[in-house]
């Protein structure tokens, strides 16, 4: 049975998207087809728009406006010394909604599964190094690692603290603990041990 | 914190298609705002090239050839008489692959959760109605009901067995059982239950 040419590549387009596997594409893929020509286009629109958003040389986050650098790097309000190594930018959507954070990000881009930092990682640590050491005192005031506290995201947390150990008066990591919520009894025993040493 | 535009705009079309949630539209949204350009554009371009796929007025199936039918519907050897009526475009594609159906689908559309034909379903299965009263004889040879078969699609199934009782010389359903490489020891009491009483 031939499957039509526009459901195979809209298909092959698709499965490259993170977390979206053949059998669902082809499920979109259909649902799409059976949409009116109108909703089809408007989705392509939207997704077209996404190509003219720029990257923030600074810190890598995605913005849109005209300036040469992103809304939170341009902020006069926003401490420049202070800067959180995030993995990616929806982390930086989430702990701008936690609210109480007033400095700075720097997006790493996604962890290597097999320990090491990924070729974009390495390039962009080298950007943050060169500005940081143009900057008076060539150090940052603070860098907040807040890669999540997976094994994957340990073994990066701590190359990237010794990569920029020379680039802070102080290297800090999220806090870790039980989660707003959590329950003392269902804890995994390392997040209690660490909610244990970490007690105050 | 202000999600720029284009972001929020395709997340909220990549949000409305099935399986897609909201946190996996944002993953997608900045993944594609890091691309570049040329690779967003195709992606655009291939979902609008979905917009101009047909479906087949006989049996709703996608297709994109320049005949009013589709492939299977056209196809001469083929059994016109023999309907499998089926869920989805994609049961289509998997029956397909089964590779012993030499009969034609009627492809009713998606379960209503709720007990019911939908608006959609009910209008196909009038035409499919209309279709079988013009021929000669005015019924199919037989009529395979081979939704899946979950407690919605039993309902559904009921349903349209008794609409289409009077337009076929016999109605099938798929067989039960346990599916290859499945387990006795691990079917659940309905299929097990099915399968010794559809024993032969």
């Amino acid at each position: 049975m031939k499957i039509p040419e526009p459901i195979k590549g809209f298909v092959d387009s698709l499965s490259q998207l993170p977390g979206i596997g053949p059998r669902q594409a082809i499920r979109i893929a259909f649902y799409l087809a059976g949409k009116s020509k109108d909703s089809v286009f408007s989705l392509a629109r939207s997704a077209e728009r996404l190509g003219n958003l720029k990257i923030c040389p600074q810190c890598f986050f995605i913005y849109e406006n005209e300036s040469d650098i992103c809304e939170i790097c341009s902020n006069p309000t926003r401490k420049k010394s202070v800067i959180a190594v995030v993995e990616k930018e929806t982390d930086v959507l989430s702990i701008e909604n936690a609210g109480n954070y007033d400095g700075t990000y720097f997006v790493a881009g996604g962890i290597k599964k097999a320990g090491g930092l990924t070729e974009m990682q390495k390039s962009r640590l080298d950007s943050l190094k060169k500005r940081l050491a143009a900057t008076p005192g060539g150090k940052a005031e603070e860098i907040i690692i807040a890669l999540s506290p997976t094994s994957f995201g340990d073994i990066a947390s701590r190359i990237i603290e010794s990569e920029l150990s020379s680039y802070a008066v102080r290297i800090t990591k999220l806090g870790r603990g039980i989660p707003a919520g959590g329950e003392v009894e269902f804890a995994d025993p390392e997040t209690l041990g660490e909610a244990i040493r970490r007690r105050n």
